[in-house]
């Protein structure tokens, strides 16, 4: 018997998950300086939060939801982005009320897709995101991209592409829907038959479509920035220029509207750049759902995030060989021999612990020897030695793996020499 | 339309998830301490790792599952608890093969079990775990219950109970299993319909009913710890000693048994004693697991571990009034009002926070007045205003909100005033 993770995921190993703690740890920091607080969504969801918040013609809800009915016959959905599960939890804690306004929020949050699993697209994926709900001001449009763009800069990538769109405010999209329509009206029966639905349902998505792309009628189809009403051209304005004060480039691609259909307004996606990245080079996508709260039975508000995935980000960083600075080594390792040593060795290194040092000993009956070689594979600063002559004087070894130097100090004090020994190296 | 978290499971809102982040923290810190690595696994695994590695047997197995089809026809099960599927990991990955052994983990996961709701009974829980595998040694079931006491002790927890028991090994198992059967064959037809089951495939899991814990044949059951072979015997008592020797006070409880199927030698469990705790006291257990990696196809690879559960262990704080120390203050709030000024505002809160500094502004179009409450509610350290006035000088005011004193600087300046008044505040 050989049993594997399910197709589609995979193990996160110590010496990887580092990398994730420490890419969780920046993150968080940054969300800290931008007054963003953390929320956590149960994993499933009533499936209608996703049918009513991700849309009904998406191909997320049509072919990729892992839905399953519970013991008690509920239909529900681990969740395949996050937007309609903070969405639904905004209405249900009646976040709308509270004087604080507007709600800002980011989530790390596993997502269930069933597609073909391909690198950088797993069945269960992690993603970071925020989402800023009770605001309609262009300028948290801007923030919320910084944030984005922050995150990937601190973290070491370069190669980056912002692209920006608008798909303007309800009046707007529904005089381009209807100028889609009669673009490719004529074209239907050459479309795929996903895309074929869409014109009747969401014909925003045909422009998304990943069969059709190099359809002749693809590139002559009208655009959405031609359709902007003026209140929602002035709104993209001022969103493009908010991003320029802030230093941020970016290009506009009118094509851009993103899978799902509670977008309006403001649209982005950053890429990575990085020369060898791989087929999908998406690292965040995001935009304005000013009627998704509403949709979910809640007040009229207006709201903004996105959804970037962490998988893709360590792709990107491994792509621009971005190095994060783990630290693999351990303050303190000690070796024991012998069966009253190893009484003495366990009662120590449970005090050490109590006192904030970070040590380890042999739990395999080894050798001298071979506990030297374990110290030296976790690359342990400090060494502390105990034999049976030591313990009947009730001194210690302690050797400085950097130095070379040793010392015999007594076991009673050998807490606070391995403390002031580490406050030194920290401070150097 | 009204649609609510599915029942069982609940949002984390921004305060409480400032909390949960203090406790993960502090216990990622312990874990550095005692040299333990994170390991993630997936949110679903084969239901066969469950029915294998929990146990057929089990109530878990039987009656809480999340079990379900993919599109792709597999059973699938949301993960019960986390011992199985970091077995399946360390299988898999042929982390026996590494030349650190044992391999110590830990592990925050979400699990799923389908039960009724109750106070401290979720459907979705948390918690944090650990697993040693590949060691036998009673000084790692030590360091383990060392490593989950440290981290109730430094969260500030005191009413709290230890209590261990050893299952012996597979020998005393079985001579004791035989001794349970012969004690409750005579009383089968009055035990409820599971024991009687139980009784059959794993009669060690009568001394665990809930149904019939006031049957006069419970108090009358032998005790494991009469049945333990000499090896058994010298294991149970090496533990005690290193536990002694720790200053871990613990009781012996010979029913202690746990649920699942596969612990053998020792099994331990945390209880809050805290006044007004609730009825279901118990905080973290775990146990030995020599069999499990055997029988989920890896080599004969002894183990050890626990689970923790994070709502209880809030929950327990709360009961016993221990305040986490949640920093809810932001550095600095940016007052300004008017179009023009309104840029410069943007572009400031984004300089200010590229260089470290936690600062957020208005978006609502709030008047000034209006701002400077919202600064209050935040708890701002310093507000900083911009006028037209300010802004055609090039200066911003700077209000120390702690002494009340205001100054003038110049834009230009501001980042570092700022940052040096922090770092002055910091070091206070």
């Amino acid at each position: 018997m050989n049993i594997k993770a399910p197709r589609g995921t995979a193990d996160v190993l110590p010496q990887d998950a580092q990398k994730w703690q420490f890419v969780e740890n920046k993150i968080k920091n940054i969300c800290d300086q931008f007054h963003y607080k953390e929320i956590r969504t149960p994993l499933f969801e009533h499936t209608e939060v996703f049918q009513r918040g991700v849309g009904d013609s998406t191909d997320i809800v049509q072919k990729e939801m892992y839905t399953f009915e519970d013991r008690g016959g509920r239909s529900l959905t681990l969740r395949p982005e996050g937007t309609a599960s903070v969405a639904r939890a905004f209405v249900q804690n009646k976040m709308y009320g509270e004087p604080s306004q507007p709600i800002k929020l980011f989530y790390f949050m596993q997502m269930f897709r069933y597609e073909r699993p391909q690198q950088g697209r797993m069945r269960q994926l992690n993603q970071f995101g925020v989402e800023v709900l009770g605001s309609a001001d262009p300028a948290v449009d801007a923030e919320v991209i910084d944030l984005a763009m922050t995150v990937y800069q601190e973290l070491g990538l370069s190669s980056l592409k912002l692209v920006i769109n608008s798909l303007g405010d309800a009046e707007s999209r529904e005089d381009y829907r209807n100028a889609l329509i009669t673009h490719f009206t004529p074209h239907r029966e050459e479309l795929c038959s996903d895309c074929q639905n869409r014109l009747d349902q969401n014909p925003l998505r045909v422009l998304d479509c990943k069969t059709d792309r190099n359809h002749p009628a693809m590139g002559t189809a009208p655009s959405i920035l031609d359709y902007l009403n003026d209140e929602s051209r002035e709104y993209f304005d001022k969103v493009k220029e908010y991003l320029t004060l802030m230093g941020i480039s970016y290009e506009v691609d009118p094509n851009l509207v993103r899978g799902l259909d509670y977008y309006n307004h403001t649209a982005f996606e950053i890429m990575s750049e990085a020369e060898g990245f791989g087929a999908i080079t998406t690292l965040a996508g995001g935009g304005r759902y000013n009627g998704l709260v509403n949709q979910l039975g809640g007040p009229d508000t207006p709201g903004i995030g996105f959804g970037m995935g962490i998988e893709r980000l360590l792709m990107a960083l491994d792509a621009e060989n971005q190095q994060l600075p783990i630290d693999e080594t351990i303050d303190c390792y000690l070796i024991a021999v012998g069966e009253e040593v190893e009484k003495e060795a366990v009662r120590l290194v449970h005090e050490l612990r109590k006192n904030g040092i970070q040590v380890d000993k042999d739990y395999q009956g080894r050798k001298m020897k071979a506990q030297f070689k374990a110290a030296d594979r976790y690359q342990a600063k400090m060494v502390l030695i105990l034999g049976e002559d030591e313990l009947k004087k009730q001194v210690i070894n302690l050797k400085d793996m950097e130095t070379g130097e040793q010392i015999e100090v007594s076991i009673q004090s050998v807490v606070d020499t391995v403390a002031g020994k580490l406050q030194g190296g920290r401070e150097k």
